[in-house]
């Protein structure tokens, strides 16, 4: 073991909550148990912000080092960000203030699990420190639904929102057969399309998409054109009686223009901001086009209906196994690097078996450096996209095994 | 054994699909061949209606008879109504043509499956044979999200929807704890709140709504004001800095007009119906309220999400276990009535467990008269009730055992 400094650590969480994001926070405190934290030891407490970075520097702190380990297991199993969290991003001037915290509170680990600009923070912080000459062992713990962090396979909380975005769709299409219609679902993820890439695993494995809905998936990495739309819909429409849809909220125009801002931009002015999430905005615009539109001469508009996922999606109590672990996993892991002489750093999941049916899954984590996650973002590669409205057989290869056992429907 | 009239036995599913309902047809196909249906017994073929009394006025009808165990048991676990379902609602005409489909497909057995409006079907097919001479046994089987038949308990079908609204209100409630703001959650039900009301569920069955949310649970059985809305929200927010809010898409004003059509008048003209479920508008239009309301002076508006839980509330895969076995039982019921002597009737299930904590559920099944269930709708009752924005632990006693495990979520 290195030379450790002694002193505190501190644990944070950012961003939108996740439904394992609490299996990291657990992680790191088991980690850091594990490497003899604790009263006398060289790592003297674990503290939790409450808030982020937020709960930092405004000095609310709350001591998990004597918690006991029955009751980090039920945390660990619960969603959300059990310490609260903050949509804060922080620039040089409030990175300062987080490093005067540190000091302040003598601490000497810092872990903070969100996106990509957390893993920012903990770049910024653990420059401020180094430059100070203050040993400050700053660690990023990747987090996020949309599964845009750069380096990774993919990332925690992700897996276990595609599992209900998955399961959410299998029977929603059922749904569709039964009284049909066009039925749009309109999903997260503002610049990457993974999670609404999920949807395709709605499908049975060995059916193609015309059997199988949804029929027609939309992502913000292809460019959306609103009359392109209206074709495919009716096409779908026309052969079947019925089409299911799955649309990203971040689809947007050739020219970068989010369609969604674009659709509801006079009732989001008079309200505030600019707004996808916690909204059926999207979803009732595109659905009230497709009525307009497909509606006969002289005839009944067909039957649309639009869901828009919400935040149910990143938080639902069914999480993937794989997802849980791996959260825990790269937790653990960061505690294991800090107290390994590490000085700084993020945490990679590394696919280790080839994607494909029959193989088991297997993945590690590996060090990476901070500057190759900070203020990146992933896209879906090109890979896993076909065409202007689907997914390939690669995606579903890839994402299949994280998200668990799906049931099994039959049909008549 | 009563003397049976041999002849064809018909089944069939209607109106908005649910987790269980296809127990119920398979509970049906499974009474009827314990009673000797099949080659050369009394009951020959078991019929299902394509779409419900649509597919059988058409003859579009599909022979269940031979369908081996294992893919029943497939098809019951399988939300939706894998028959298909319909929206129509048969007036007298449209019973002579379903009436005249039984003659013509040889039927004395006439099974449907649905809620309150497919009781009247039967009652109303059973009186044109009564008065043709044609001997033709006619049974309702409940079904219905929205727990609203009258002379049950509850109604299969409800359970399962009241779990995953538990299970989701749980779930973002923490969420709302994590990132704190004003959070509305719209939820199915148009003339009962009993769906609503599940939200409660989502508490700890030993903490007061001060600790846990929704906060404040809004249901069509109770006048909605506007200005009233604002204030109790604007109450807890001030209390708390957050507010959770469980609104069923039916709340009506003092004089039953529909808030959700109301609000949404412009935008509904344009498209056609006015539509609550498959659409986000409700949600919307309250959270812009708020936000307008609720924005200090030359301050910032408060964070105020809604999300429009859709129709993933009544399919999604993760069915309340009593439910199922009852949805199931209720069918089972229905073919053992058809074949025991009776000529109609509909099925209710009925609690033989006093509600209330370390109290066993149970429940049996009784045949009711169609007359009943009719064309009725049951509403919360006011014991269930409390005050404008909450329920009862009556309720909570009353619906608490139906919903199954819910998962045990900790907080620091």
């Amino acid at each position: 073991m290195a030379n450790l400094i002694a002193g505190n650590a501190v644990i944070g969480q950012s961003g939108g909550p996740t439904a394992v994001i609490n299996q990291s926070l657990v992680g790191v405190v088991e980690g850091l148990r594990e490497h003899g934290a604790g009263e006398g030891g060289t790592i003297r407490k674990i503290l939790g912000m409450r808030h982020g970075v937020r709960g930092l520097i405004e000095d609310q702190l709350i001591d998990l080092s004597a918690m006991e380990t029955e009751r980090l297991e039920r945390i660990a199993r619960t969603p959300s960000a059990a310490l609260g969290s903050t949509r804060d991003k922080p620039d040089a001037a409030y990175c300062e203030r987080i490093f005067e915290a540190c000091r302040r509170h003598d601490i000497r680990y810092f872990f903070y699990i969100g996106g990509n600009d957390s893993s920012d923070t903990c770049r910024i912080v653990n420059e401020l420190s180094r430059q100070a000459g203050y040993e400050l062992r700053c660690f990023h713990v990747p987090k996020t639904v949309d599964n845009d962090l750069v380096g990774s396979d993919h990332t925690p909380g992700w897996p276990s929102a595609a599992r209900f975005v998955a399961k959410a769709c299998m029977a929603d299409f059922m749904d569709n057969i039964s009284l049909p219609g066009i039925k749009i679902n309109v999903i997260m993820g503002r610049h990457a399309g993974f999670l609404t890439a999920a949807s395709a695993l709605a499908r049975r494995t060995d059916r193609a998409r015309s059997t199988d809905g949804p029929q027609l998936i939309y992502l913000p990495e292809v460019p959306f054109d609103l009359e392109q739309f209206v074709h495919d819909v009716a096409t779908v429409f026309d052969e079947k009686g019925r089409c299911h849809v799955a649309v990203s909220e971040g689809i947007q125009d050739k020219d970068g223009n989010a369609i969604g801002a674009m659709l509801i931009q006079g009732e989001v002015d008079a309200h505030g901001n600019v707004q996808l999430s916690g909204s059926g905005a999207l979803g009732d615009q595109l659905a009230g086009l497709l009525k307009a539109k497909l509606t006969p001469e002289g005839g009944k508009p067909p039957r649309v209906r639009a869901d828009t996922f919400g935040y149910i999606q990143r938080c639902f109590p069914d999480q993937s196994e794989i997802d849980m672990r791996e959260a825990r996993g790269v937790g653990r892991f960061a505690a294991r690097l800090a107290v390994s002489g590490d000085l700084d750093g993020s945490v990679a999941i590394v696919r280790t078996s080839t994607p494909g049916p029959g193989e088991a899954y297997a993945s590690e984590y590996r060090r990476i450096e901070l500057s190759d996650v900070a203020a990146k973002t992933r896209h879906m590669p090109e890979e896993f996209i076909d065409g202007t409205n689907d997914v390939t057989r690669a995606f579903i290869d890839y994402a299949r095994p994280l998200v668990g056992d799906l049931p099994q429907f039959e049909r008549l």
